[in-house]
């Protein structure tokens, strides 16, 4: 891979060098990923999972009185490394690290930070990530579930969550907070369990999944289900739908950015200059194969049917899965932070206003801070240090 | 199908029903497709096609001195069929019957309206559409071309049109107009014969494939070479990449349009009543079932090496294919009235607006008209009667 493709890449995967230097400046956050099981968890569809087993991670330190936990739930490709290394060598942070540690924003020397790895995490094969889903065995057959494992929604995840709060005695939470998906989980828990969440921010996510970002999710789906790999989901035993699924991870890759930036950044540069693009069907733009490349790198860790749980658990999710699509906004009742960008993509700026109108409506406070940017979605992990002033003040109020 | 699908897919899949209503009063324009043939077409890459067969359509008369004529190029997934019907009772007149008959703004007691079916055209297996491209014999070989058909660019398509108004002896042309690659031929032509066309009109189409459209292009693609029917394009023995060319076109057909439409047409309404969308990966959403049905439906009467030659050759469109990126644009002398929708996702608004700072700043007085509506690019073909005085205006100029 050319030296381009390499840094580009960086670009893609993730806020690496962004924000390395930030966590430098305080010293390394040392974390480990630690794992709990629920026993017999029972979906919101009423099937039952002998064992769901999940990762987790916490920074800063739970005080007696157990009421000063942050809840950050993560994103459709992401796991629970919001900040911090596993070692002082390793080379990139968790994603949230420029807001996430001691003296930041969600100051680790006066709150506890907690994340869990969701069921059906897209990461299943990255040894930091512990999850159940379809490429789990299934305790009763010995076999991966595969598409016989039950379909999640975001409210599942959101009970996976507070067992595992349950067993570390926490009753309610300081705030809760997460990015796209990770926002989805946040509107869920406020909506669900309004007495324990004091605090709300959801960034770059709307409360519901609308006709528009159902159908792209249909769309990012699609090629894993044209992948002759597939096969219906057992591939465990055989090759897995890789070119599917890294087509897949090009769609999201793409999508979650705006155009402005890949304009700006590759242009109309060929991938390789000696190859014109005119002269073959090998030959690629820059654009092309950054975001090849991009999509191999990410489906080397993910597993396709994975994928396919977590883009039906979006496409199921408005906020309360109550009687009426608006119900769930309108029940919460803790003060509200949303962060977003008008260049959003995935979320648009026009649905999260929608959204903060209907909670203002049901009567808690809503404060809306955009974010600017090139990245357009991916601003809201990329650039969330934009917003670092405004969630200091928030979660100290 | 169920008969809302039905519904939704008309609305989907073209401007018939609205604009029949139009064309009823002025009562129905009949035409005829006609077919012309280069012999030894050179390639801007070099390359010798033996036999380009090409379609076309003409609406109106031309006059004595020859000077009358516009030229319509088509966009995309369309063809010549511009305007009118085949016949009294056929049931849907061409895309843009709304702007093109006798009193319209191509007012074809005055104009004679000409347009072309571009080589490589998506609809090879349609019978009213004549093309010559991968699906084609090769008659060296007496097989179809395959991948082995030539690399074309816009400005191929250019050439083949101009060959047809040679031999019709038009030498200037009173207006080109097209919609979306057609705008993009539109600008070709104006930036490589100046002397020959008087006047440009550009519809939701810029300049040039920025890194966002090359970026989309091979996403719309991607979803053929994943289909193991594709076979490396060499399926004309066999199954057709049916699978894989159906998804291609159900992203062109979501992305064409503006998720707001989508929103207020479907929200989260199932595609059957009775089957909950969380109890199986079976069950879809009303959306994903109407983008199925379209793709579907758009993919019987397509070719699927065509779709990729087309994405080819707008990933490698920059108009007047010149030295520089913005030569071309400069070069443009005719008068320019630009048509589009600042809701586009496929051309968005500041890259049309880029495109008409650049063709002013070369000399040409440029006018810009923005359409509104729910339908983001395909605003500029099912809404294009918004723009229909200033069209007038501008062709009576």
């Amino acid at each position: 891979m050319q030296k381009w493709t390499m840094t580009a890449l960086g670009l893609f995967l993730g806020c690496a060098l962004t924000v390395a230097a930030s966590a430098r400046e305080a010293g390394p956050l040392l974390v480990e990923k630690q794992s709990f099981t629920i026993e017999d968890f029972e979906t919101q569809g009423g099937a039952v999972i002998p064992e769901m087993t999940l990762g987790w991670e916490a920074y800063g330190a739970l005080d007696e009185t157990k009421d000063n936990a942050i809840l950050v739930t993560h994103f459709f490709s992401g796991t629970s490394h919001a900040a911090g290394r596993y070692s002082a060598d390793d080379p990139a942070p968790g994603y949230w690290d420029a807001i996430i540690g001691p003296g930041k924003p969600l100051d680790t020397d006066r709150f506890y930070v907690i994340s869990v790895d969701t069921p059906v995490n897209l990461n299943a094969h990255d040894p930091d990530v512990i999850t159940t889903g379809p490429a789990s065995i299934n305790p009763e057959t010995g076999e991966p579930w595969g598409m016989d494992f039950p379909i999640l929604t975001i409210r599942d995840f959101v009970e996976t969550q507070r067992s595992l709060l349950d067993s570390l005695g926490i009753e309610t939470l300081h705030a809760v907070m997460g990015a796209s998906m990770g926002a989805l989980q946040a509107y869920e828990w406020a909506a669900s369990y309004p007495e324990r969440v004091d605090r709300l921010v959801p960034v770059i996510g709307s409360g519901w999944a609308d006709a528009g970002l159902i159908a792209w999710l249909n769309i990012w789906a699609a090629p894993i289900l044209l992948d002759p790999n597939w096969q219906d989901g057992a591939y465990y035993d055989g090759e897995p739908p890789l070119r599917g699924l890294a087509e897949a991870l090009k769609i999201v890759t793409f999508h979650a950015q705006h155009p402005k930036w890949a304009n700006a950044t590759f242009g109309r540069a060929w991938a390789d200059e000696n190859a014109d693009p005119a002269a073959s069907f090998e030959h690629l733009f820059q654009v092309e194969a950054v975001l090849d490349a991009a999509g191999a790198a990410r489906a080397a860790v993910s597993d396709a049917n994975h994928f396919l749980y977590l883009a039906k658990a979006n496409q199921l999710f408005y906020t309360g899965h109550a009687e009426g699509l608006y119900d769930g906004l309108m029940a919460i009742e803790a003060p509200t932070l949303i962060v977003h960008s008008n260049d959003d993509l995935v979320f648009p700026g026009n649905a999260v206003r929608e959204t903060a109108s209907l909670i203002r409506a049901g009567g808690a406070p809503v404060e809306v801070v955009e974010l600017a940017g090139m990245r357009g979605h991916l601003d809201g992990v990329l650039n969330i240090d934009q917003a670092a002033d405004q969630i200091s003040a928030f979660l100290a109020e």
